[in-house]
């Protein structure tokens, strides 16, 4: 096969963009990324951080180059950071990091919430934190979470939501911007806030309701070994596939988004009562079928 | 290819056990039973019963050999007879054409509840219920409904519930459950009441949560336009696939399972304000650990 296009295996890789690259938190995000960069030359070297033995399997799945315990020590040596931890733990590494940064770098995260990220890096960078960082959230990802679940193509066409802190950008996070295409990713700018208020119901909600039909299940069957839990079918299933994702990153955005979140919850139970008190009357009927529409319309848009 | 597997291709096929088959409801699941049983030669002949421009569109299909819009015609006629309609529509169907039963037919139907159609069967038919009819409930279908997303394969591996009215069957009885498991069904019995039971947590919840979560969805946004909407991933659309179900069948199943269902939506709403009133504390962890547990051990069943 590749002696039928020696023009293109020929042709010289062009240098990365990108220098030094730090990823700091080796899971399905963190893993995935350093694929991605690494396969497809998008940086000069990947440099990982977690713990010893995710270093290890990083480098033999060819994630990173290679790998520290020590975040101030990826901090001095990077051009840009990439902080792939839950966003709670995101904000803490950002602090403590802050002061070691080469001169110029910047980071960036891939946090599920932002406001409290934002608010963290201006009280962190002050007048240069719209420089030092542009806060991000691909908006890919699956309910397998771990770094043995990382493919080079997680953010191959994806949503890469980015939300700058300020109106100017720099070379380096332009840089940044066509380096996310490179791995696959579509690009839109965002406000932090619109940003956590919009996947409160577009991304928290819909995660809410799957753990939550679980936590149901359970209370009503008691064990999922409960003969009466075969009667079920693909639907239950489908609904369910995101109560397996990880507590520990939930955890952390029902903490950083409480009121958005709190408020689509709220949203949600009105309408399930509205429903629950018309079973039996026409109003059913009409509301079930704007709910198709709703979904059918969205659905086709894709 | 064909000449490849002589052995196969001469041997005689044997005679199908169900004589004359009438399916009265032509949408995806009488399409997809007629397709099974013509092209696996489970029955003499097929009558569909449906509007004219179905019928016509069955025979081209395959999926019946001819058809009537006369539901009489059919019950004078057939062996047994597949009601696939929705449930109340059943109901009023299998009323209908009681009297005009061939002796000793068959009745059976694929309705989402069963205790109100049990109850319906007794009425009409009083002592000879529980030999005149098998109601059935196969757990297949889509949330893409109707005659032109009907597939041979639509029962293959699907559990097929069977709610017997009475402790003895009756050879024409054996025939049908042999003729299921000939179209790929796995056989299932359970009680009427205890089928309605079930089946409102483990079916009718998981696609009431999918449509309120339509409606929420509206009811923040608007509309399905509204740029916003456009920052979302694969876990609302995961989320919201069953809203876009039939909402005539829906109607149907919250008219004759309105008891059953209102408690499974009361037991969520109680476990979602539960939730929601401990997004911020170490309880979230705790529930959502014990949602993933549980989500995984019944995906591992499967």
């Amino acid at each position: 096969m590749s002696s039928s296009n020696p023009t293109k295996n020929d042709a010289p890789i062009p240098a990365p963009e990108l220098g030094t690259v730090g990823i700091i938190g080796l899971g399905l995000m963190g893993g995935s990324l350093g694929l991605a960069l690494r396969r497809r030359h998008l940086a000069t070297t990947v440099v990982g951080c977690g713990r010893p033995a995710l270093v290890t399997r990083a480098i033999e799945m060819g994630a990173i180059d290679r790998g520290t315990q020590d975040a101030l020590a990826v901090a001095k040596e990077c051009d840009v950071i990439f902080l792939c931890t839950p966003v709670e733990t995101s904000i803490g590494l950002m602090r403590q990091i802050a002061l070691a940064l080469k001169p110029g770098a910047l980071i960036t995260d891939v946090g599920s919430t932002k406001l409290a990220f934002a608010e963290a890096a201006r009280e962190v960078f002050g007048a240069a934190a719209a420089e030092r960082v542009l806060p991000g959230h691909p908006m890919a990802g699956s309910e397998n979470s771990g770094l043995e679940n990382a493919v080079e193509s997680l953010y191959q066409d994806c949503l890469w939501l980015l939300t700058p802190l300020g109106h100017r950008t720099t070379p380096l996070q332009d840089a940044l911007r066509r380096t996310l295409k490179g791995v696959g990713a579509r690009l839109a700018d965002v406000s932090p806030a619109e940003h956590d208020r919009t996947l409160a119901y577009t991304s928290h909600l819909p995660q809410m309701l799957s753990s939550v039909l679980a936590m149901t299940l359970e209370a009503h069957f008691g064990s999922p070994e409960n003969p009466a839990l075969q009667l079920h079918a693909g639907g239950l299933q489908s609904m369910l596939r995101l109560a397996v994702s990880d507590p520990a990153m939930w955890e952390q955005i029902a903490l950083s988004n409480p009121r958005n979140i709190s408020s689509a919850l709220e949203r949600f139970e009105a309408e399930l009562r509205h429903l629950r008190l018309c079973l039996e009357d026409g109003e059913f009927r009409r509301r079930f079928e704007a709910a198709r529409d709703f979904a059918l319309a969205l659905r086709n848009k894709k």
